[in-house]
């Protein structure tokens, strides 16, 4: 889609300052669309060219660049002409931009904002990341109870370019307190009827969001109700801000990132993989690839207490790894199964009874056929059949061992109130190392005693 | 939120016949909150409450039961009063419900339905799962070019009831060829002028998807744009339906738990977890698990080869599981964050070389750090402080190859077109596992007899 081709004609047009060309670019295609075209453009340049469309296109266009090159945009341009882009551009979008760009460039920028455009972005920015209010904007149609229908639509037709959305209405009273939503729909059902009051058509069973609830908490109830806005309130019940189905979505994407993220072991990053900066990305995977690494260093010491029988059947040591994968394997899949699941809603923690008989039954199922294929092939690599016997039952123990602790330790994790898509893998996969080398050697130390009492018999009558 | 205290009361009003308490029961609430109070009621008794709703009520809180609970209804309810429901639900919504009824059912209540959305059901039903025409609706609100912005008005007070969203009107010539798309928002905007023409006021530049487009496509599409909803095309450019931003935002959180799922290395499943049944799960578990369980024997036929080094060094033993680990781990943690970077458009291919670059360097800075603890550690297990130097030696070179080959591999996949979500996890791991163990023996190999030829004369000086 991207045509990196144009950039030269683009180049061509602002040296020879060709207006009618620039002007026709930045109005012609869907502002997303321009923008991608200005890729590769510098900073200079991209400023250049948004001088040439109206107000409205300028903001339109700059909001589908890509963050860093916002905040390099706002950092180098002249203040005055930023202020006024700032100004035109959505509370919640701006506040988002303004995050990036450096403490005494925004400062030197608010003193030229309008006063009321000052006070909302100080007051959008001091909520901290990932609540509610860090993501609504203060852009709503907000209307008196009083009003007929004919005055809403009046009072909409002057106002409707400028809101995040006019497909709610809602209805105040003087000092602010939610009352009643009307929306569009019932708006335009409403037409005929022009001099109905608001009051009356005004839905009053409303599901808002208060300015500090987890925007995860959000994200669900939007989702699970299917809105297109949801309304915010502060402690007093006033309406402070909505929350709109496009930042509900990016929540919705931010936050399954971030649980796969978790999941692999990594800390989630706040900006992207390349903006994040090298040491910032060693820190984030450094401390838990380091309690991965601790955790497993117990399995030295683990083997070292097994060095007996160790040393006295050397041929163990080859399926040694196999048996710790496999059991990784199935707890791994296990946990992603039951952190996936809780995060969407689709298990509860009470169904824990019949989760812990699923998976019993799905271990018994998948070791087991595990357990045969291992068979086959350690009976080419052990000194006999009999004593090749050891690595599918260990196979068997251990994969019921990796799905019923995979699925379990997530639940805890949520009982207690820890995030399980964080907590999980580090233990999960940690207790399975050990355990599979416990299952593994104790298996061992009771089945080829047996054996080897009953095979010397076999063996020495061969010869 | 949901209350199983009030179940006992909603049988009471049922046992008396409580008409106007049943009534308040379906109108008061947000249908989302009745559908939860219900929960627990056998499939006769919520179809008998639902009863005393009006018919918009019943459909509402329909649509909230889950899944397994709408189809039990559908199919155990008096067909009459059943496809009386369903030519009242939406078209996407219904042919979802119904893919889950048995087949005969489904026939026997097609019959009762008017002819035209009989048609509809049909023609909705027979797209492929994952593509646009299989969550598209064909609810929308078409209007000719010439119609003026106040008869456009007048049809739209008369459906707006109906319509899935009022809140583009799609402009269509007489063949149904989309000319362009009105929003509410301009039309709420134009009103003062009454009597413009739609073909005036409309956008022609349309983002459109075709009705066999992948849904994450589509999905893409609707969010870069911040769209309400989006066209469906057919061959000839006739619009067929459109989807809506709740059905995308499903597709959203649909296909990043299927993400979540195929880099553990399962299936993606089709239904919940807890609605998938036994064999199903086994099966989708069962082939990945496979592939890494004979993967993993490739490990037991490496260590064959490496007998005579284990046999000379026993206590290399103890390292092994670490070794392999700490690789597994750091491949796991970038191939994560590839994969989702990958796919949220975050990185694109061509960034390889910096990808590469940024990986070694992270792979020198923690694979540096793990070797540290490494050493101190292998120092209270090694026979001697030289030789311990293998296991720093080795844990640098494994993470470094890890954190490349983690990195490398899901770009490689999406380079030649395979999903890096479903196949990097598999290649990563069995890859590593093996390289752990090459390294590690040939680390071993080439220091261990150096040290053996300076260290007798130390320690022959001791005693």
């Amino acid at each position: 889609m991207v045509n990196p081709l144009f950039l030269p004609e683009l180049r061509e047009m602002l040296a020879t300052q060709n207006e009618v060309e620039l002007k026709a670019f930045c109005e012609t295609l869907h502002p997303a669309r321009t923008a991608d075209f200005m890729e590769g453009l510098s900073a200079d340049e991209a400023w250049q060219v948004l001088q040439h469309g109206t107000d409205d296109e300028r903001v339109e266009i700059f909001a589908y660049f890509p963050h860093e090159f916002q905040v390099e945009i706002l950092e180098t341009q002249p203040r005055d002409q930023i202020a006024r882009l700032i100004a035109e551009i959505s509370p919640d979008d701006r506040v988002d931009m303004l995050s990036g760009v450096e403490e005494e460039i925004v400062n030197e920028l608010l003193v030229l904002l309008p006063a009321a455009d000052r006070r909302d972005i100080m007051r959008l920015s001091s909520y901290p990341e990932g609540v509610a209010g860090a993501i609504m904007t203060t852009d709503l149609a907000k209307l008196g109870e009083n009003l007929t229908v004919r005055e809403a639509f009046e009072a909409l037709s002057h106002s409707a370019g400028d809101l995040e959305t006019i497909y709610y209405l809602y209805i105040v009273d003087d000092a602010g307190h939610l009352r009643g939503v009307v929306s569009t729909r019932q708006l335009v059902s409403s037409m005929r009827k022009q001099n109905t009051r608001l009051a009356d058509i005004m839905d009053t069973e409303i599901t808002t969001v208060h300015v500090l609830e987890d925007q995860e908490e959000v994200a669900r109830q939007v989702a699970r109700l299917d809105l297109l806005a949801i309304p915010v309130l502060d402690d007093e019940r006033r309406i402070v801000g909505i929350i709109t189905h496009d930042d509900v979505m990016d929540v919705v994407r931010e936050e399954a990132t971030e649980d796969a993220h978790r999941i692999a072991a990594v800390d989630p990053l706040e900006r992207g993989y390349l903006q994040t900066n090298l040491w910032t990305m060693s820190w984030k995977r450094g401390i838990w690839l380091t309690i991965l690494f601790v955790g497993a260093l117990a399995t030295a010491s683990a083997l070292q207490s097994y060095e007996g029988p160790l040393d006295r059947w050397t041929w163990l040591v080859l399926f040694l790894p196999l048996v710790i994968s496999c059991g990784g394997n199935t707890g791994n899949q296990s946990a992603t199964l039951i952190i996936t699941a809780l995060s969407t809603g689709d298990v509860k923690l009470r169904d824990w009874a019949q989760i812990m008989r699923r998976e019993l039954a799905i271990g018994i199922v998948l070791g087991g056929f595990l357990s045969v294929i291992g068979y086959m092939v350690a009976c080419t690599m052990a000194p006999s059949l009999m004593e090749a016997f050891v690595l599918p039952l260990t196979v068997l123990l251990v994969v019921i061992s990796g799905a019923v602790l995979g699925s379990a330790l997530p639940m805890v994790f949520h009982r207690i109130g820890w995030d399980p898509a964080l907590m999980s893998n580090p233990f999960v996969a940690g207790l399975i190392d050990i355990l599979g080398i416990l299952i593994y050697m104790n298996v061992a130390m009771q089945l080829l005693p047996l054996v080897e009492k009953t095979l010397p018999i076999v063996e020495k009558a061969i010869p």
